[in-house]
């Protein structure tokens, strides 16, 4: 028979239906390219080199892997959700409101090179994509209209992704959004019945269970939680409760670096580069420390599709048992651990010999 | 800029992207099928002649259109997401619960033709669907396990739909889903303020703007919402306040079968037989007639993907304003109506000579 699990924070039920059961291997995606990428493409607006064309550019990070080229940058999107200029205006009509569309929306661009994916950089990569992350979100929550920031990446086509160059995004907008409200309010409620933060009993528990670990670091530890929403679903939480993205600490970050890659390895590698999402979810921006939020990041790959049942009931039907997922994934660390000589391998790349020099007023 | 529409019912913020708008047009589908689809396929297991697969059979209809063969069927699911057999148990381990998954995930075979879509079936055929919608679940909310059903349709790959032949699923599930319960807040939280149930008010705002109207019949209202979700998003309401759908009159139910003929007709000439889903709404089946609740039938087009930004927000970016989803709509019914011919176009079809006697023991 089916069992339902309910999700702690928003009271909601996941149907792990057992009648239609799948073995993990099941969703080892088919090979995706039939053409390799290549490391330059002349028209992709994100390649090293073709950094001229128009869109502004709000941040660029290089640190020693970079050389003397960028290994970060962060620009505005080019067709913005959030329009940074303007004031936030409430308007009423008969039964509906409706306000102003200001706020940010930016594109990070992970990676120089065109072929690049994050399960295959070095830690020390994705360290400094997570360092953008922090200055944006340290910089971007000062604006008064800004009440929530969204860290996000799409890989992928079933993800959402038109491009394949690696990137990911940040939104900030000039509302809480729901899930968010219904997000504290479950938090708040277990902080006041039990005098702890929800998230860090959830840690507790899932250490003291470790059916559903998948990996753990210094700092953060990756689970799939119980109640998964989709196959594969992990959590990666901090040790430390902390309520924003922006309390990372000099030493978490690195460490948060580390064990995003080793779980992004352990999809890539054991699903075959599945296509995913992963979202950053801190407390809304007003609200800075709290007992209650603990901020996230959620994987979920997007290997079964959000259909009719999902659309109209919220609820998820997941056909593989999280202990199964978290199994599956710690089994394939163990048989395929990550080469301690990965973290230089793309820093060797010459990446200047590749990409020919363009010129940017002409792009 | 950006405009920010509010759901009235959850409180939740739609984003109506202008930086990215799309004209309708951007949404007509390429070609779908290189090959035609058979009427009969020997390995279908809801084609006609082919129904001794061993599903269970749980009501079959055959009106005057249907001759000697059936016109709809209803069979358990062969993998289903919930067990007919069984009680309610919940259990709690830690901080986490959980509950057997006792309930009922049946299929709706719609029609017995293999190569059939809803879009392109005669209105009395659509009235057989809903009527079939309507007996199961008047026999399924009696089952005290049951607490809500939800009724759909997937469309397509896009829409979650593995499966050619076109059916439609019932689900009858044994929790409230918390979604349910949002929904339900802010309707009673209306009714409270004001004595009216927000539906109704809806209805009445529609039809007096206009501009988000797609069609109407004697009995239902079909437009776009105010905080549409996704570009061609429809709901259809009955115009008199009924709180689930087993409340449907027989006046009503072939009415509705004509508005959602119109609505269906519509997108699939408008933009090619795009992938979608509906889903049918009710109270749930404890709370029987409630001033508060108004059952409605929701229909998403599943053009765009949903992707980090929505997982990680709960919000939707929407690149097409309902307004102008629903003018493309109109002008589409304005100038291609539904033949009054098409009623009976497909009833003249002889199954029963394309469709070769199968011995349902050796199937």
């Amino acid at each position: 028979m089916s069992e339902l699990r309910q999700n702690v924070l928003t009271g909601d039920w996941v149907v792990f239906a057992k009648g239609r059961a799948q073995r993990p291997h099941e969703f080892v995606q088919p090979p995706r390219y039939v053409d390799p990428i290549p490391p330059y493409h002349a028209t992709c607006p994100f390649c090293l080199g073709n950094e001229g064309d128009g869109r502004d550019e709000v941040l660029r990070l290089a640190g020693p892997e970079a050389g003397d080229r960028w290994q970060v940058r962060v620009v505005r999107n080019k067709f913005p959700a959030f329009a940074v200029e303007g004031e936030r205006i409430r308007r009423t009509v008969g039964l509906y409101r409706q306000l102003t569309g200001v706020g940010y929306h930016e594109v990070i661009v992970d990676h120089p090179r065109h072929d690049m994916v994050p399960a295959r950089m070095s830690v020390a990569e994705i360290a400094w994509i997570l360092e953008a992350y922090r200055q944006r979100y340290v910089q971007l929550r000062q604006d008064p209209r800004v009440e929530a920031i969204i860290l996000f990446k799409n890989h992928g086509e079933a993800a959402g992704s038109s491009l394949v160059h690696p990137h990911s995004q940040l939104t900030a907008v000039p509302i809480v959004p729901y899930q968010f409200r219904v997000h504290i309010e479950g938090a708040v409620r277990y902080l006041d019945s039990t005098g702890e933060c929800i998230f860090c009993r959830m840690l507790a528990e899932e250490l003291a269970a470790g059916d559903r670990l998948v990996c753990e670091t210094e700092h953060f530890v990756a689970f799939c939680p119980y109640a998964a929403l989709v196959p594969f679903h992990i959590l990666i939480l901090p040790r430390r409760h902390a309520s924003a993205y922006d309390d990372i600490t000099p030493a978490e970050l690195p460490d948060l670096a580390k064990i995003l890659k080793q779980v992004l390895w352990a999809l890539h590698h054991a699903l075959n580069n599945p296509d995913y999402n992963y979202t950053v979810r801190s407390v809304p921006t007003d609200d800075a420390a709290t007992d209650y939020f603990h901020w996230y990041l959620s994987v979920m790959p997007r290997t079964s599709k959000i259909a009719g049942f999902e659309l109209g009931s919220g609820m998820f039907i997941n056909t593989v048992m999280p202990e199964e997922s978290a199994a599956f994934l710690r089994a394939e660390l163990a048989q395929n651990p990550i080469p301690e000589a990965i973290a230089d391998i793309y820093r060797r790349v010459d990446f200047r010999a590749q990409t020919p020099q363009v010129d940017t007023a002409q792009a």
